[in-house]
């Protein structure tokens, strides 16, 4: 006879497989992506390195849901419920008309991409964008989580945060001797104003990011202008550097609702 | 000591455990919507009908991941992980141009809301749309699944899976023997051509459904107008029939990727 687990034996199996579980479901979905619009189940199987039977069980459900959907030739997609949300999350995370207005006239003024960033834990995403017409041209994905220690915009962002500078460290491919780096780098933004970066994360890749602050003072979001190395050259980024800095201070006296 | 449970005693639980949490995650996000972009613990709480703890769980996973994220005043919102898939979302979705300005001409001929319904299960789900700009109109959000057994639009859907009348009705709050009524009305449809169907799922609202078929005759999506039953008069409404009609051959001649 198999013994019966005691409650508090089994309880945190179960409730470790439930976060498990929504880990894995987010897992699954970040599989799908502009590169990627369909998935078969043998990608989904190599993509979330999950046993087959668990992947299996896992689309049956998300499928029933309509989170995905089947396709005739057995591949799967984004399934028709994904739009409910995303339609309320564009608008969640729109910046007000006016932010808009100001983010595409600086893109117009340059002619490079210009983002505007927030941080999640350790990472920034853009959540807001006006992409250059440029052939060559930065082109970052909305809502994508990139690592706070490369670029512009982190170091901007971590004017608010420089409490995380230790773990932003530690998990960077410089480990954790590059906090006080990092630190004189952010104090650095805090002094210039901005922070102006070239090939940090990319080869070939520049940013210019400015702090957008609440009517505290408090950093909460950084605007940032992307664009080829090639044509942040020293005669224009005079010019790059004026625009976006009226663009943030613009932007800083509008404010970004939700973000206060 | 407590027993270890053996493997296969363990595993089927905890396997139910993980398609569980599958299910509250989609039931917790469901909780947001155009009219609750925001929502308190406590909300989340009642809403999803869990115990508060395992809300606290679900939501402090979903948080790490930014797919919910809080906000200063406590609440939470989707997050911006979230709008890594709205251009997917919307691309996966999106009918070709021509589709959208045929629709679009459709809204403008006849003054309604026109909307381009798929089946999902026992769900009929908007996936695209050209909104009335009467200011009564018919509005329905896209992704949002609503049933087969009332409207327009799900009965032009069952043409296609007849296998499933018995499912819809017993799921409708007539019953299962609703079911030869449902049958009749969808065969009604076939011969006719298009549903025209008033008050039904509620009272005031009208709609009018034709099928849009693939290359092989097969149903793959309904056209639908749908608007206050007060302006589908008897004057009007042959003007709506045959626009409609028009519009959806059009559409089937061109065709819907994706749903062939």
């Amino acid at each position: 006879m198999t013994a019966v687990p005691t409650d508090s034996a089994e309880k945190p199996a179960v409730a470790d497989a439930g976060v498990r579980s929504v880990t894995r479901v987010i897992d699954l979905l970040e599989l799908f992506d502009a590169a990627h619009p369909t998935r078969s189940l043998k990608e989904l199987v190599e993509g979330t390195k999950l046993p087959k039977t668990t992947v299996v069980r896992l689309v049956a459900t998300m499928c029933a849901r309509s989170v995905l959907t089947s396709r005739a030739d057995g591949s799967y997609s984004l399934g028709p419920e994904m739009l409910r949300w995303v339609r309320l999350a564009g608008r969640t995370w729109a910046p007000p008309e006016e932010v808009v207005d100001i983010m595409r006239q600086l893109s117009a003024d340059t002619g490079e991409t210009v983002n505007l960033y927030i941080r999640q834990g350790l990472s920034r995403v853009v959540v807001a964008q006006c992409e250059s017409t440029a052939t060559v041209r930065s082109v970052i994905p909305l809502g994508v989580p990139y690592p706070l220690w490369a670029g512009a915009a982190g170091k901007i962002l971590l004017l608010a945060a420089p409490e995380l500078i230790d773990d932003v460290a530690a998990d960077s491919p410089h480990g954790p001797e590059f906090a006080d780096q990092l630190r004189e780098k952010v104090e650095d933004g805090r002094e210039r104003g901005y922070q102006l970066v070239h090939g940090e994360r990319e080869l070939g890749s520049s940013g210019l990011s400015f702090p957008l602050v609440d009517s505290h003072g408090t950093v909460v979001a950084a605007l940032t202008l992307g664009g080829p190395t090639g044509r942040f050259t020293e005669d224009r980024t005079p010019h790059y550097i004026e625009c976006t800095r009226a663009a943030a201070e613009e932007i800083s006296a509008i404010g970004l609702p939700g973000l206060d």
